[in-house]
């Protein structure tokens, strides 16, 4: 009852800020530069950033919900959040020029929330674990805004279940902390350990692993910055006084504009003044990378944290599926399109192309349409040297997927050859593509399923099922799903130049033109 | 001196018959059903079978060349043979019904080839070998040549280097073979050893690796089936009288007209009466399959042996590569499209798609368009269980490789849908396809690459670089590269039903017309 009430009272000043700016590796082939782990389904019904968004639905309103990402992301972000309907278009981006690991992301998020409500008190949380308990997470978020609202920090400690050397610790008071609710006083936070320390914490009992989720007001994380960083914490308030100081860039403080893309970010004009916004995004780029773990918590004595009773994983690697996932009575985890003969231990992520397995052991294969891996579980951490090595070599189409999602729908490439390119592309009901031309290429559509209203050079005309029309180079052009089943059509490209940066958008439902 | 004149007299006499009914799986996935490993460019700078043909180019005339296979098999191989210009329309291709093993396809080409020469020398090859010492195998055969002529059965021994256990051997008397040529008497053929006796077989000296290539009299093989295997002996007597005695089916016995689609193979009338060829193909069918090394070898005490001067290897599997092909200094063979990072002695075969290796220890990895597979060394032979289960789970298309040669070019699936499939059609400068029509599918063709001469319903017309064309269903239809650059195009086609036998031809420069 008590909870209830206080989830109906403070709701409106409650804000989550999910952290979506990391773009790493170790999940790669499957992750990509634009596909990180958070845009991946890997465990459960959904991807893991849209699983985040679900797991606080109904505990605060849509609007109150926050991703901070790069500038870079923000784009695919807003793309990848479409499925979720209405409550997609309610969430706020707030663009990071780069990122700057999470204290600096949190404090920019801090900037803008102290704008709109002084009060407000912010659940910072990864966009990328998995937490399939929904009900056990909101339960323990109550106890946890109990003591943001007493102007804690507030954090949540994983109860061990093995001697894991992957995680930092957080270790509790237990004698200094009889509470009525399950809010514990934090002793210290400590480092990964080595496996005979992480032995001794397992059997302590007082050894929690730090799961990266936070609760605190927007006050307590500014005033902690001030303490412990002082110097992002000057960097960001030159930034505040750039984003809501009037000014000829922006209006005056109106929590309701506040919408991306930010001010943060607008692009550098080439006059020869700087912008205000394009100074903001210098002294945020110059800001040093910090994590919040080791800014701010470790440094902090006025952390609280709640024991958490849902299940978590932060999806590390490639090996952390073995936490989540179930296994088969041989300890394999087999999914896709596979044909397995007496492996033991190991991990086979497929697609629609088929992985054939024999006898492999404690190995990670994982197939993606243009790339496959195959890696014993022990060396999964030397996944990104393959990421590196790609780049050094320049063969960086590995670094993004053969099937880009858009708003509209997605496309595949089917197949790159001298002078052209094929493409599936899928466009969902009552969707269109924006009004477009390329300079370059020419394009021949055969619609394979549904029907394509099509316009080309002012005119519109129906493309059925079976039937082809023609765009020339320079050519205004528009695609677009008047019906209500799925449009495919094959795209076949020519042209001399068969990149995405050729094309000139005039009208676009998705606010791209002037991208 | 001697040599060259052997080879000058008795070419017209000597044939050399190349068995390449194999279908064998233990090359899976690059092999499959229809491009079984003699079609395979796994070693050297063309196919196994074309090495084949080319190690006894200039040592008999190409129509003194046969090549034994399967009827399912036949017209891919011809196809396969293309690229070997004139040379591949004077190979002659015998089709058995049914593959029986090699003692009755050897037969089976004594019996035609008794009728042609019966003096003639056989010179029977394995199509699926490795023999990168042209001039030196082609030296060991004038030797074998010798043996033939004083009417013996003729090995060829390899020496062996390591005491492999996955090979028969051949046991040679020293004492009693003081020749002056390199021929020497055969004691025995053995079995498959086990590790210690195949450790005893390589420090006796007197042991040698059964090549699988043979040499003898036409008449000495088939005298010696008939002591030997005289079931086998009767029935091809059978099919001899079957083909060669007049008949209101064939012709009288002329050598010349010996050509496929030989008579064998003439599909069965549905008439109640039984065709005497399919008589022919049913008592082929019904002979119990034994290989020549077991049915004859072993049991004749009149065989002799050249010790091998030149390399050899029977790629009997995966592993077989690594006494065959360059390894880097880690022990791995590496193709394709490939990254690694600290593997060791092992083999990866990838393609265009890019294969990502950490930390493997002795593995197979080969990658496919569809269908990738690893397996440590140790258990390469359990591949065909993979196509076993393939087979049993109706998961035929990995039995299929998508890019499917043909006379004029090739074609490759890009993707299948719902009522689409994809494919890039690449067509050679001056060849064409047949003229066609298919019943339930319509196709769009967009050409990327080179021109199109386009047959249409009677009407014929050019069809450029970036420009399409589209052939309705129940159309007549027919593409032609009538340039000096390949042609590539990309074929929409759309239908209920989209396999390759919707399609009926009425004219064909392949004489396919009938099939």
């Amino acid at each position: 009852m008590n909870n209830s009430k206080l989830n109906t009272d403070n709701s409106k000043l409650l804000f989550v800020v999910i952290l979506a700016g990391g773009s790493g590796t170790r999940f790669w082939p499957l992750s990509r530069e634009t596909c990180p782990k958070q845009m991946l389904q890997i465990v459960g019904e959904d991807t893991l950033l849209r699983q985040t968004i679900k797991r606080i639905e109904g505990f605060v309103p849509p609007e109150n919900t926050w991703i901070v990402t790069t500038e870079d992301m923000a784009q695919d972000i807003r793309f990848h959040l479409e499925p979720l309907g209405p409550v997609a278009r309610s969430i706020r981006i707030i663009n990071e020029p780069v990122g700057r690991n999470t204290a600096p992301a949190i404090g920019l998020a801090a900037v803008y929330l102290r704008h709109i409500s002084p009060e407000s008190i912010m659940i910072v949380m990864p966009s990328d674990h998995a937490i399939p308990d929904r009900d056990q997470f909101q339960a323990d978020l109550k106890s946890a805004i109990r003591g943001a609202e007493e102007n804690r920090l507030v954090t949540f400690g994983i109860k061990p279940d093995r001697p894991e050397t992957g995680y930092g610790y957080i270790k509790v008071d237990r004698q200094g902390t009889i509470r009525p609710d399950k809010l514990l006083k934090v002793e210290r936070f400590v480092e990964k350990p080595d496996a005979p320390t992480a032995r001794k914490y397992l059997s302590d009992g007082n050894y929690y692993w730090n799961s990266g989720i936070f609760v605190f007001k927007t006050s307590k994380i500014l005033s902690e910055i001030q303490t412990h960083l002082p110097s992002l914490s000057s960097t960001l308030k030159e930034i505040e006084v750039f984003l809501f100081k009037p000014n000829k860039f922006n209006e005056p403080n109106e929590p309701n504009k506040l919408n991306e893309p930010n001010q943060l970010n607008k692009p550098n004009k080439p006059n020869k003044l700087q912008s205000r916004p394009a100074l903001c995004a210098m002294r945020y780029a110059e800001i040093d990378p910090i994590s919040i773990d080791y800014g701010i918590m470790e440094r902090s004595s006025d952390v609280l944290m709640v024991p958490a009773s849902f299940h978590w994983s932060d999806l590390g690697s490639w090996t952390a599926l073995d936490e989540i996932l179930e296994k088969d009575r041989d300890g394999n985890i087999l999914k896709g399109n596979t044909i397995d003969i007496g492996s033991r231990n190991t991990t086979v992520f497929a697609g629609e192309r088929l992985i054939a397995t024999i006898g492999l052991k404690d190995m990670v294969l994982v197939d993606t349409p243009d790339a496959t891996l195959a890696v014993p579980k022990e060396r999964v951490q030397e996944i990104r040297k393959i990421v590196e090595t790609l780049k050094r070599r320049g063969q960086e189409e590995y670094l993004l997927h053969k099937t880009v999602v858009r708003p509209w729908g997605s496309y595949t490439v089917l197949e790159k050859g001298g002078g052209y390119k094929i493409k599936r592309v899928v466009i969902h009901p009552g969707s269109k593509l924006s009004l477009q031309l390329h300079r370059r290429r020419s394009e021949h559509w055969v619609v394979v399923s549904g029907n394509a209203k099509v316009t080309r050079d002012g005119e519109t005309y129906l493309v059925r099922t079976n039937e082809s029309t023609f765009i020339p180079a320079n050519t205004k052009h528009r695609l677009e799903n008047p019906g209500e089943d799925l449009l495919q059509i094959i795209e076949v490209q020519n042209g001399d130049y068969l990149e995405e940066d050729d094309i000139e958008r005039f009208d676009d439902d998705y606010g791209r033109v002037i991208i």
